[in-house]
């Protein structure tokens, strides 16, 4: 569909550009998004894209669902967008502990209470919890070893978050604050009821909560969740962390053992990616143990000879599956999903795709010495995702490894920063290692850029003056919820000139010239943190260049030739040809 | 090893090029297949191969297995090749339920009947079935939403095929018919006993079909299996679907809700790919749930509060895992492979490789609203793998979703079709932003084309009069069984020019220069949907183009010099140097 | 971090090049490693690079482990580096038989021999073996079929190495025999004991030994693991085999059946690379089963209708996961990793990361035929990972299939290497269809090469005089222990001058002009087997080529024009202008 060629869609097009510019200018000083962008899209879809294949079948999901209560509803209006109001139980006034909810539940609780098998996690809003869970979600930038920055999204100002431990039967309070500048939310994968219209969406500023009963114990990942495209994406940008649900149940191993474990080690494997381009075909450029590639070569983990050690372990991917390993262990007993009930003796592995789980539980052999840590998938192993387990008969224990990621303070930051190798990012320029301009001549007459993985691939462009871009949007998923999700544009927010494209939705395209030299940087309305460079100008090196001065000298010899010619040419009209004005003389 | 470096060769080229030239004009008629080439490389085997390494493993393949009974033996009739008669059981008349075979079989399936477990799913072929079950099978184009059409094979007309139901201890007449116009075949996950020999290769217009006993329950998949390097092929094409045995004994959460499922999904999550390569290096461009992108996005699934909901739960891949998440769901109880011996409580997902399976138990919450369905591993679910289960008081329930793909009517499709912005195939050219043209100048003297997964790559070339293109056939597989097995041709059908390659195996190669100007259709003469396209010319755009006025001036420019050369020299040659003569005068 | 621009490194680097291209020249005799690599790296930790943040982080890494026994401490010398000398339990004699092993380890012996799971593996390192192995580890070639070489590392000769079987209980003596020139190493997964230090680095001609008990029954991996970055890489590089130990208590289908498996078969997936780049990408070329691409379609493994079949699964990756299934077969029972407590029953399939293993038991059905034996995910059956179980009343069982790779007899060989058509490895040049050079014109002026996975990317490249290249480490770990890990130079061994860069660690890089034409041949100085190649030179075709034509026409254009210029202003000096002279004439 090239909605270009259609009249209405161009006087449409300019006037949604000039609300896109007038935005573009508060965002990049707000730092907010683009308030505009879903009302707008949806009032696309009622009109000009009515008719389009996406559009209809867009449109029809929105219809479908608009009967159904609890479902989310359409608004233009930033940070209700998507949600609608928690179910409210004050005319059903429930005492602390008291877990029966308004009367369409009850029937249901009632019989969920008579089965041999975990309730879910459902509790009216209005009870008094046992646990109180608070996270921050906000974009931000973590260093992760090995002299690399990331910036990407932190939760409580680390990736991963915070291991957030409760006990079976515990009723959770878990609330969220939204530090950033643009919509966050959670889904916690430890509750088993509903989350997404209470946490579904949150916006800049906002704190939001849900209470739920941990029912089913097991280890959890938990995520931000701001709906539609932006779940992936903020995930893959970095906000998750672990959640145990510690069963009442003894694992078998501690039958065995008669104790606790001696050492304790929470252990999130995770991957970090330098544009949505890799992070959509699953090509990290780093992989991980709790937020620091060789984290635990750098500070080994310590246990004595014979200690009981369990790990619980979560591959919060997003992407790469994980085989867990040690060098000279075979695990006692593997609980699949960490649920005492689905226990495996022995083993090498455990095998876990993106969001599995495990608790492995082993003893540190009578023999001194190293034993490594390790996905024995190679190719992220190689990436960081290494550790070691030293056993010294020195070590203290019992000790517990929290699956944080590391904080350092603002001193420690300071240095740091200042020493940098490498930045990385999903979704703006990092270092010029990383992402290179790509670099094109005057000979090249129109270069593509995909929008995919809310990046610009590729993030930064060389052109010399002339040359037209075309932005085209492979991000496949338009959802009407949460972060605007899968829509973009391409606006300028720097630059010798202004430009921004309409709203693109997937496969639709924009393109533009460029004749002016100089720095164009822009970014995606919707989402004004990822970020591009254009630079327009000849470039210095490459045959481009050295294929303009050729050029010139060949211009230049031309009209040289041509004047020379000229002159003969005068010489023979004054005297005929000069052989005939010679002899003539 | 250069195959053009030998005179016999030679000769035996150019005589096959000449019966594959005629092959080729009587096909791209018929769209058939080339009847010949499988007997042409088994007589290239025995003759000019048989003394390559790859030549020599094949044909010691084929003699291993000529003693044995019920190997395939290669025959020059495309039909037939690569099969053996099904069993007869004529002399051994069989009564409807009686399962004793022929007298060799009676000791085999005495001791299985005598055995604590099912039974293998072998049954004599004349035996009155419980089920019928036909598909048929076809080339063709299928729409996947969002505007994209995927040209590729289908059964019944949609990806996936229809959602088989038996009940375990059935007896099932699986019958095949091949609507298309090149073999196809039926690998089926649920039969326990030889079903290659019955369906793995159907020629195009046959029909033809298994008998056999459904004994163990679970979620199978089947897919169309034509032999040897087709089989990934027609997987790759699209061609598969599920296939449920449901047990006699109760999963054990119908025994704990005392009650079948409210709501009963048959999922199957699976990839579609722009390119063979991109299938062989697992790289979809779309993931989807039962054959549409968000599917149900756009329709989603309902169920009241309290609901039972069981999902069938197949990965037909096929390259990825998935890990299927509900957003606010635990598991109850999930069963390997849908078998209810492998029941395992709690999750928060389940993982599968391609051609995996589970059946997964849960409840709706009592609370109303969303819960997203997707595949955990982002990558997967940002290309399509995302779908919502409302939960809404008002839900007609219980309800079945079928795995089948979507299914439009002629008009719809007519309307589709009208407004479709992306056509992708694996294995000839779809729109130009997904096989846009690769352009090359003429300072480019030689461009390989690599043929692997049974497509061309790139599918489009752009190249300069004089360019020679190199094929290299990356395919490994060669087996001489079944639809022509990764040997390849380049045969031009359409164009200023005609030429066509030898038979192709691995690594083997195939050079021809590009003199004549114009459009050069071609395909594969074993495989006659592989298609590609060479442009010859000069580039409109690029560097090639300015690059060639460039070119054009120097050569005037120095044309132009040289005749002014010439022209001092005459004026030299007459008078002397010039300025002699002149003081002369 | 430019460690170039301080004026302390640049005299380091001087020094240290000197030192480097002096190893250089004997290596390349000897095909020994540089033994001053990690001397040289540690001594710069403690120097130089001790405020970079990697610097910081390995050197507290390094004294962090200090303090513990049993963990490594850096030593310049190449055998012994990384290494501690092995316990010693001289003073404490033991008698055959006998576990109990220092007083230190006495409780804890005990502790365990009182709990009812299997003890760990640990026995005193002078008990007599109930079992002796002796592994031989080299660098070497090994034939994978279709005509394709293998370059890289191997176990007594083969990839995979010997199968290793053993019972439960028994005393295992794995001792393992260094044959190559570099330092290789063990990790045994079926020892649930400290191994790293016996095992874990055996410079050039060594052997070494490690004492354990198998305890816990199942389907083990053993791989190459000579320290730090070089575990993964001689993983890679092809040094893996199966061990298995064999349960006491039977598996639950032997109980069923009466009796042990017709049919063995010990079978090992693995990827092989044709670069470091593209094995840490997880991009295999070719994908296979017991060493062979397609082994099992040449050499059909056969069995009788109702045989009772057992396969010993292991994906030794070391990327990718696979999901073996048979055409035809429903297991009967799967137990995860080969330990008879984790019996399943169905199924069509396992799922098995890198490193995981299962155990399957299946009867042959009643009917015969082939029954095709893939790894379901395509990609990988495609390229290898398919062999055939023949059903054939006449087939010759019992039968063991071990997974040992093929071997050839010398004159084998010999005819082998006369017919090859393709050559691979991940770390060297391979056959150019594999390995071609990239070539880029004058016009370019800076090359980048990749070192990443132990490899040069492009591992060989074109370049015109005056073009720099520079070299990026992109591999990730550098550990101070085993095969000198992560850390790289580019040092020439051949060719018209001489270079060596210092070493390099992540995100480090050298650049160098080439000016002069020729072959410069590289290498890696701590990994010798690292190889690269630099060809200076106007490529002969291509873009360049016509290029420079032009060029030289302009050129020489501009310089005729300029004489002719000349001529006639020296023309004009003396007779002022032509047409006034001759006017005045």
């Amino acid at each position: 569909m090239n909605i270009f060629k259609n009249k209405t869609w161009r006087v449409r097009i300019s006037l949604f550009c000039l609300v896109i510019l007038l935005n573009v200018l508060v965002f990049t000083n707000s730092g907010d998004t683009c308030p505009y962008c879903n009302k707008t899209f949806y009032d696309e879809l009622l009109n000009s894209r009515a008719n389009t294949l996406g559009g209809r079948e867009l449109l029809a999901s929105i219809q479908n669902q608009e009967g159904i209560s609890g479902v989310p509803s359409v608004s233009g209006n930033g940070e209700n967008a998507g949600l609608v109001n928690p179910v409210s139980l004050e005319e059903n006034p429930v005492t602390p502990g008291n877990t029966k909810g308004p009367k369409d539940f009850i029937e249901i609780i009632k019989r969920d209470e008579s089965l041999p098998i975990p309730m879910t996690s459902f509790v009216p809003q209005n009870v008094v919890p046992d646990k109180k869970v608070t996270i921050e979600l906000a974009e931000g930038e973590t260093y992760i070893g090995r002299g690399v920055m990331f910036k990407g999204f932190t939760t409580n100002g680390t990736i991963p978050g915070p291991t957030v431990i409760v006990d079976e039967g515990d009723i959770v309070d878990f609330t969220v604050v939204n530090k950033g500048t643009i919509p966050h939310g959670a889904s916690i994968h430890a509750a088993y009821t509903q989350t997404s219209k209470y946490l579904g969406k949150i916006g800049a500023g906002e704190t939001k909560s849900i209470l739920f009963r941990a029912t089913v114990p097991g280890v959890y990942m938990y995520h931000c969740s701001p709906g539609g495209h932006a779940i992936p994406m903020h995930i893959i940008f970095g906000q998750y962390g672990m959640m145990v649900v510690k069963p009442k149940k003894k694992y078998k191993m501690e039958e065995i053992m008669k104790k606790k474990p001696d050492v304790e080690i929470y252990l999130v494997q995770h991957e970090l990616y330098s544009s949505g381009k890799d992070a959509i075909e699953g090509k990290p450029i780093y992989v991980m143990f709790n937020g620091k590639i060789f984290r635990y070569v750098d500070e080994p983990i310590s246990a004595k000879p014979g200690d009981f050690v369990r790990i619980y372990f979560l591959n919060a991917g997003p992407n790469l599956i994980s085989t867990l390993h040690i060098v000279g262990i075979i695990w006692d007993y593997v609980y699949w999903q960490g649920n005492p009930n689905n226990a495996m003796p022995g083993g090498q592995t455990v095998l876990a795709g993106p969001a599995d789980s495990w608790v492995i539980d082993f003893r540190m052999p009578p023999d001194e010495g190293t034993y490594t840590l390790l996905n024995h998938a190679v190719g992220s192993a190689d990436r960081g995702a290494i550790g070691l387990l030293v056993c010294d008969k020195n070590a203290q224990t019992p000790v517990t490894i929290k699956s944080d990621g590391p904080v350092y303070s603002a001193e420690e930051m300071k240095d740091i920063k200042s020493k940098l190798t490498r930045t990385i990012s999903p979704f703006e320029p990092g270092s010029p290692d990383v992402d290179p301009p790509v670099v094109y001549g005057p000979e090249t007459k129109e270069v593509t850029v995909k929008i995919i993985g809310n990046s610009f691939s590729p993030k930064v462009l060389h052109i010399a003056p002339g040359t037209t871009v075309k932005w085209v949007n492979e991000d496949v998923f338009s959802f009407m919820e949460g972060e605007f999700s899968g829509i973009h544009t391409a606006s300028s927010y720097e630059g010798p000139e202004s430009f921004t494209s309409p709203l693109l939705t997937h496969t639709e395209s924009f393109t533009r010239k460029f004749d002016k030299d100089g720095q164009y940087k822009y970014l995606c309305a919707p989402h004004p943190y990822m970020k591009g460079l254009i630079v327009v100008g000849e470039p210095e090196s490459g045959a481009a260049s050295s294929f303009g001065w050729i050029k010139w000298l060949s211009v230049i010899s031309f009209i040289l030739i041509l004047i020379m010619l000229l002159v003969l040419i005068s010489l023979r009209k004054r005297y005929g040809l000069i052989p005939k004005q010679s002899v003539a003389t």
